[in-house]
């Protein structure tokens, strides 16, 4: 049954739930968690990422790109053809959407003890910390420019190789580093489906007390990181580390 | 000397010394680490399950389960006998057993100047932030699935192999993970005997002052896990990572 | 177009993101990640340092130094030519000033709100705790030279070699452990590039309400690096580990 | 130059810098790092084993004990002769003092803005949280017991090796947990020249507004480990994993 859709949605589906999860853990009230702080928020999407890369590529997606944005300038490398490229991308928004609900019904309980509805957004998909778009819309670039190029580079033949499992590791390593460092602007998406899914399982779930699912900024974090994910590839192959 | 028995038996009792101990190191009055919350907690489970498997396999359990849910979808794939799966989970709950009794040993001096009873039985094993028997039992089995499906993933043929040595290293950081993701609506126990085991050295040790062992939740986190095992092991044999 | 300076140059630019990124993010006004304190900033640190040694190895320079000091140390042990050291060094200083302007650009808007042009300035780079150029310089040489040596015996003979891909991970390790333990008094610069190219950005960038670039104490954390690297060569060359 | 002696007092020199430091850097006033916490703490010690191992054996020391307890594990097993075992146990006393002077050098003018008497000796050496030599010693055996027998079961013929490089992470990983978990009752010394070192260096050192360096107190770390790693060594004898 594995198939390269079915681990891309599996893959994306486990990253959602470690990351959304880890926001609702940290941040809904009466959770054993709360206020655990930006330093366990940061933990738990990366080892996310981490485990869902494993997850992608046992369920038969070997390249376990788990981003659209990545996905895009595997297209551009040729990796992909355009309609592989696409069905691999609505898996991936798909997988966003189910690890956000199973989030929603993970914290069943929790929801309606918690007022701020801005919290409960916050949980499923990025905000700005200050709303401007040509900003915001800035820093997803730099952030998935930074994500991608340094993904070709650790993977690139220069560097050798990884030993057997490792290679995740390093990845879940570097999302943990992109969120000490620049996550404070606009939560660093850097990931289409990982903003999108989830923002579509804020709207779809009956959440009580919840508030809008803020469709005007849901743009940036898609166009945003599609962006970056194009700059990422001309640079590497630019430099030719691809 | 060697045997699983005896493997399974330590592997936990380790497992549960870290566990149980972190909880008590940052709760207890008067410890040095008094008040170094959820991160530190999550982190003292993250490397009691590596080091657990390492005594495990160290000391005649290959398979290194320290979780009798994990047993029990391996008996469901048919690594064990039921007579065997059932002797390694008595040495499972056993080893939580000694385990918590070591704590109880380890922070004597500290029981008496921590008067909250909640606190005491915190430490030897987990409760719900929000009693609700229907709702707690999802969140175990949705915990269960998620740490054994994503091993049963990360140790699949398509992953490649772990370098030696690192396979109990990313088995800890996926319970660190969930532990900063997921672990505050139940505690994520994920695991009979890491409850049940304590549990009962709750009610057999001398603590001073402890209150009720609150037998009316501990079928939860029995339960919850042994059926999170038992979808697990489906789901990764529907999809063929097994 | 890979080559040892382009690599040095990315390198830092990688490292300096990370790193100045890591400060404005714990620090700046409005950022998600106010407050996240001093362990978010050693890991921002950490990571960026073994995402440095990545991309530098990438980009054509397999040393990875992407530090004067070690550049240094390594021109005395006869790897490098003066000229080519000088050209590795400027690389690499270009590379923190391009790595600081990047932050600058990042964190736009999250200036004007922040008052303190001391953060401002810290966000760049080091300043000491207490103003005492001889005990300050003293702590970036006993910095340097653990950073240094400590490098030199982890990829010594006798350790025997790194599993593929793991070396840059322990580094990044050595400068975690480094900023836990002895990065109060002085910022742990133990880098020329690392300070004096983001100082050069503090000063050139347009920051709102931005204070000195207190070019008085900038030689410390110049000097005292190289200082500190020659002493590490001359351990470890007088001990055999070179 | 290189010798097992050599190897063994670089070794501790370097753990107790990296462990002395962190608890300095965290604790005196004006430290860029002041209030970074428990976490910080062990993190600091948790890099100082590893970075203690690579240096011990970078520098002629393969087994990297960088501990007199598990020097008398192995010289019970036959590793050492006795005399070999006394000079490698000298060896790693004198490299705690030297460790413990660094870092009175390394900080000097926080010493006197720092008035805890109490806080400047938990800098150098452990304490009891609450003073009971029978339960403190019982603490220190059972911390020991731990570290030791867990480091054989580590590295044991089941578990199959360690991918080069990665062993002293794993070891350092080792403490990380037994910081977290069980650091609380006494300080975790489970190392006599972890303590008695450094304690010398308070002792030696002209700290300002220094108090007593508490000789009462120190032959529980010292003796505790000894009888620790003598049960470690029978318990793993025993079990068959030696």
């Amino acid at each position: 049954m594995t198939t390269p859709y079915l681990g891309e949605f599996l893959g994306v589906a486990t990253l959602i739930f470690f990351g959304n999860g880890v926001v609702a853990n940290s941040l809904l009230k009466l959770s054993k968690a709360e206020g655990a702080g930006w330093f366990n928020i940061i933990t738990g999407w990366m080892v996310g990422v981490g485990m869902g890369v494993y997850v992608a590529i046992a369920c038969g997606a070997p390249q376990a790109d788990i981003n659209p944005a990545v996905t895009f300038a595997k297209l551009l490398n040729g990796v992909y053809t355009t309609p592989e490229a696409l069905m691999i991308m609505i898996s991936q928004v798909a997988g966003g959407f189910v690890g956000g609900c199973m989030t929603y019904l993970f914290f069943r309980g929790h929801w309606e003890l918690t007022e701020d509805q801005g919290i409960k957004l916050a949980i499923f998909c990025t905000g700005p910390a200050i709303r401007n778009y040509g900003q915001n819309l800035l820093c997803e670039i730099m952030a998935t420019v930074a994500l991608i190029f340094i993904i070709f580079a650790m993977f690139s033949k220069p560097v050798g190789g990884m030993a057997p499992g490792f290679g995740p590791f390093m990845v879940a390593v570097l999302v943990w580093g992109l969120g000490s460092s620049i996550g404070g602007t606009t939560g660093y998406a850097m990931n289409p489906a990982r903003d999108l899914g989830p923002r579509l399982a804020h709207a779809f779930c009956p959440i009580p007390g919840k508030g809008s699912s803020d469709w005007a900024y849901a743009w940036v974090p898609v166009v945003g990181p599609f962006i970056g994910g194009g700059i990422a590839f001309a640079l590497a192959k630019g430099i030719g580390i691809l």
